[in-house]
């Protein structure tokens, strides 16, 4: 289905951050300020076509009505499937003896820090994302906004059954390791050599229960300040780069990558 | 001077984030909406007075002219100043034999990072933050919203003069460490044992040459991705957390902290 961006602002935005378009509508009455004319600069450079319409089927087109006569309609996220994601960490390990690693995320609700895990996932070298085709955030313009730019290079697969896929990756090699904290390890007495499945929850609930069931270890992350506030994008950060840690050699560079 | 927070939504979230306020100012013209009706709710909640005014009153006060009939006027954050923070410091090495972490910003510009890299700052039990007075993001609503209200536990102090502090900060008894994608070492490979202090730059320039040289040592956070686009709230809380890594015994509990 045809996702759309409406307004001038969040047009601008979505151009700039590289949310991949078919095409920008425009109004057949929309004034030419210079927010406009900044649209019209980038599609070009971009090479996004731009179509004028009358500004009653661009109303029809609108959900939020906010779309000030502009609206852009976006081109659907190419997910790929787990056995895409499972080649790309087999390559990974293939140059890293045996290391690699895919993120899971328990239904993520926020757009947002979906692709604050993608940037930070692209930063370590992970080798795709992993999250429920339902009841969860897709790849959205708040999405590559968020990650700024990271989604575009990082492989993220939906899927209908998060504990199934589990095991598929089980029998792939991985060791499956949920962050909660109500695991007893801290992340930092825990062995994440070799090929690793981290499996992020959600933020409100974290890791359900079934999903935890069928991990092979949980890990927690202190925190140790008068609240506990650490976001779920923060905490995958900060179980990723333990990861990249333990999976290289004192003094010896981190991971390579192909990609 | 006072800040002014304009618009309903604003204003909510403002109220959500438990961004300390002097008084909410409506229009004596203002329609009760749902929106009206919940910040009147929250604002008793919080002891918070309402204040209606003349709608051309609130126009003159209004800088962006999207007040919407509302507008919450914010109280000035608190600094402290870097004597409160050192003491503050002192306490936790004292109750975690001589470990302690203070977090300096060499002018980050987004108010949004800021509250970011508080949150994270508190879940390690940092002892405070460090920014320049001028050129600089301050605490802002932005600020409490994206540090999901960690900012109001996290002392903060800002300072004419990054360099001069630092060397205060020396003869305290603290190693000054720069996180730099130009230094030699990796993070991992550093010792950040003891009372250190965990200096980040800006979002475009990096640590200042000045700053810089002025720091103990310099450390880098490996990005093996094809881009390298992890941010520097992400990079903070992966420091962060490394520092905390090496300031506790293999299985044993992290720092304790009593703030």
């Amino acid at each position: 289905m045809a996702e759309y961006i409406e307004g001038k602002r969040p047009v601008i935005e979505a151009l700039r951050t590289h949310v991949p378009m078919k095409c920008i509508l425009m109004a057949d009455n929309v004034k030419k300020d210079s927010l406009v004319n900044d649209i019209l600069r980038k599609a070009k450079n971009l090479d996004v076509p731009v179509k004028t319409i009358s500004k009653k089927k661009l109303d029809e087109l609108s959900e939020r009505e906010s779309h000030q006569g502009v609206m852009a309609e976006t081109k659907p996220f190419e997910y790929v499937n787990v056995t895409a994601i499972l080649e790309a960490a087999a390559k990974c390990a293939e140059e890293n003896e045996g290391r690699a690693l895919i993120v899971m995320l328990d239904h993520i609700t926020d757009a947002g820090n979906l692709g604050a895990i993608a940037r930070s996932a692209e930063s370590v070298g992970a080798a795709g994302l992993i999250i429920p085709n339902k009841r969860a955030a897709r790849v959205t313009a708040a999405t590559y906004k968020s990650s700024a730019g990271a989604i575009s290079h990082m492989p993220v697969s939906q899927v209908a059954n998060l504990t199934s896929c589990i095991e598929r990756l089980k029998e792939e090699g991985f060791w499956v390791c949920a962050a909660s904290e109500h695991a007893q390890d801290y992340i930092w007495d825990a062995n994440l050599k070799g090929k690793i499945v981290l499996v992020m929850g959600n933020e409100g609930e974290g890791v359900s229960r079934l999903v935890l069931e069928n991990c092979d270890f949980g890990v927690k992350l202190p925190q140790v300040g008068a609240i506990s506030s650490l976001n779920v994008a923060q905490a995958s950060t900060a179980c990723m780069y333990e990861w990249l840690r333990q999976n290289r050699a004192a003094g010896e560079a981190p991971l390579h990558t192909s990609r």
